[in-house]
């Protein structure tokens, strides 16, 4: 309430975070980029190895935890659960060989080559993400996201959220540990589905119990602050276990993907995830050291998981049956990494298991993936018609052609 | 990022505060009270002196920082200065008398029985709060807003916010001075009024400046970002020459309700409001010592604030001219204290002006203000029609009234 200096200097962090993160933002857009590519630039601008103009303070860290959480929650809402009706098996198994062969390829050069054991398991786990905000961007700008092809890559993409963070979670229990077994690795896979699976049936029918209840409510923002709370207690939930605590977040999006009130929903967490989500980026941007890309190791490094990252994914596209799909732009829907490669290299570096020239070689390797995959994208779709004949009305035609 | 337990802990502080906020709120509403009651005592239950269930931790009382920021810079947003040229003059009369009044007479009786200086100062000033959000709910819920009588209350009330915000940066000066002088209170009301008005002339003519630029950007959620950081900003601002934070977000607010994107502004500032305003009030709650109720000297210092706080206020009615007026209407529109009071008091307590047996007492002041007048205002104006025939179009009858 009063003004001690020490309340005011967050208050001036966030308002140079949130003007700078749009801005940057903003640049990226122009330049044809994700704009989270922007604040993640800024933010590494504005953190300790430049600028050092915005510190690391429990506050800020505290509002880029919460910009995740919102980011997961948002993701979990616009997971739409029959895109996986209308290309659920095609999509499973082009996020089967999506998740497994980068995983498989980055973990066994990393063993090879640089680390060992928890690193190495890390280093392929981060190389399995897939940002289905970004390719679903991308092919809404272009028109294209009733293409057969782009259901796939979003089914595919929602099966690797969901498995990307139950391994995200697998790591954070070994992080603990300390040691790799595969005892506490099939204990945190069963802990993983059990808490998502039970997050949403007893999620759903307890939210389905008390909607009558919250419907006539007359006191303001009731509906948002309910949701968000359960996001939030669902996150608070699943750290409490020991799993990711973003995991509670998407689980509670996926409760109110199916529901009525989604709509609603959507819109009043908008201007909650436009402030608190910039925060995040930036935050992890304060990360990065950038006196690590002065040295030709973390360079090396960087190209190298890129060119993994690329290659893996691209295999994915040759996942699918059907002899009319074009197996290349499934493949290069799958690359970006996005957010979610950010999140993993951010875990990893809180938790102790990269070091901050790892964190840089990773990053390098996140934005580059999310670089590459819109012209990549273009390219590939310049001659299929905008409107694509082969699945005009999706939710009609698709089902009966799988 | 990671899950350290540190910052798990306010995380689950949010829900339980979130989650209590809007069922005491609900209940309030349902009783036919504000919402901001039900946050206020369910605070006092959750405090340390009940159950000790919410701590007072750096992010909890930052987070209700931010809480009455975006209250504050809302209250900005939503007054209609327009309502200053319907009504005006008879409105800074009501004003003037209803500061001037509850001001002389809370600061007489402070200084003759309990206390002397800055506190007895501090008395006087709590009392000339006029909860503008309270009565303008009340009068629209009985469909009675377009009444002559309360247009001069609605706009009574915005100079009673521009002037309480004043008279609390004054308050603010002379605590952190330690010291009452006639030049520190001269050039605190220079300094807040050049603030406030400087705030709005170059705030709306760089707004208007950048709007072009802003309206073109691609990014989401740039407007609200921008907007909020606005009043993040002038917050800071403001605290930094020695004014209250929320004369900042107040005069922020200001700016933009004369702009052709108020409505897109408050439409993406409400989510925000519905999630941190609760907070502040809930922890403006857990700053209450319950066993200072059980000191009949807090008990007869609360009856005597809120004598005083109705009888300054009614006669603060009287102060209109014209044969046809309600002035009884007028008064007890001008009577809840509500948020503004709550805000006073919250200052004075952690500026150390006043200790918890008077922030106890002065609460009780807040409650009964507020409980009282919507009743009043019912019982008042139950046999005035209510669709008033005084002016049914009022932007287009009431200007010639006057």
């Amino acid at each position: 309430m009063a003004t001690p200096i020490e309340l005011l200097d967050p208050l001036l962090d966030l308002v140079l975070i949130l003007v700078a993160a749009k801005l940057a933002g903003e640049a990226a857009t122009r330049l044809g980029q994700p704009a989270v590519l922007g604040e993640l630039l800024v933010g590494i601008a504005l953190g300790p190895s430049l600028l050092n103009l915005v510190a690391r303070t429990e506050i800020v860290v505290f509002l880029a935890e919460l910009g995740a959480i919102v980011l997961l929650f948002e993701v979990g809402l616009e997971s739409d659960l029959s895109e996986l009706k209308k290309a659920g098996r095609q999509g499973a198994a082009v996020a089967a060989v999506g998740i497994i062969a980068p995983f498989l390829a980055g973990w066994a050069f990393a063993l090879a080559f640089v680390e060992e054991g928890l690193v190495a398991l890390f280093i392929g786990a981060t190389l399995t993400a897939t940002s289905i905000g970004i390719t679903a961007r991308v092919l809404s700008d272009l028109g294209r996201l009733n293409l057969r092809e782009s259901q796939i890559v979003l089914a595919a993409a929602i099966f690797d959220d969901i498995v990307g963070l139950i391994l995200l979670s697998i790591l954070v229990t070994l992080a603990s540990a300390g040691v790799v077994s595969v005892f506490a690795i099939l204990e945190t896979v069963v802990l993983a589905i059990a808490f998502v699976v039970g997050s949403i049936i007893i999620g759903t029918r307890g939210w389905m119990r008390i909607l009558p209840l919250v419907r006539n409510m007359r006191v303001r923002g009731v509906l948002l602050v309910f949701a968000f709370s359960l996001a939030l207690a669902l996150a608070y939930g699943a750290a409490l276990i020991g799993l990711a605590t973003i995991i509670g977040a998407f689980a509670a999006g996926l409760i109110f993907s199916e529901t009525e009130d989604l709509e609603h929903i959507e819109r009043d967490v908008k201007p909650l995830a436009d402030v608190l989500v910039p925060i995040f980026f930036v935050s992890m941007g304060t990360l990065v050291n950038v006196s690590t890309f002065l040295d030709p190791v973390v360079l090396a490094m960087a190209a190298a998981l890129t060119g993994i990252a690329l290659a893996t994914k691209a295999v994915a596209g040759y996942a699918v049956s059907g002899a009319s799909l074009r197996r290349p732009v499934i493949g290069a829907g799958m690359i970006p990494r996005g957010e979610v490669g950010i999140i993993f290299a951010g875990f990893g570096l809180t938790l102790g298991v990269i070091q901050e020239d790892l964190y840089s070689a990773i990053l390098v390797m996140v934005v580059l993936t999310t670089l590459v995959a819109p012209p990549l994208l273009k390219h590939l779709l310049r001659n299929v018609p905008s409107e694509s004949p082969v699945s005009k009305e999706p939710s009609e035609s698709a089902p009966g052609s799988e």
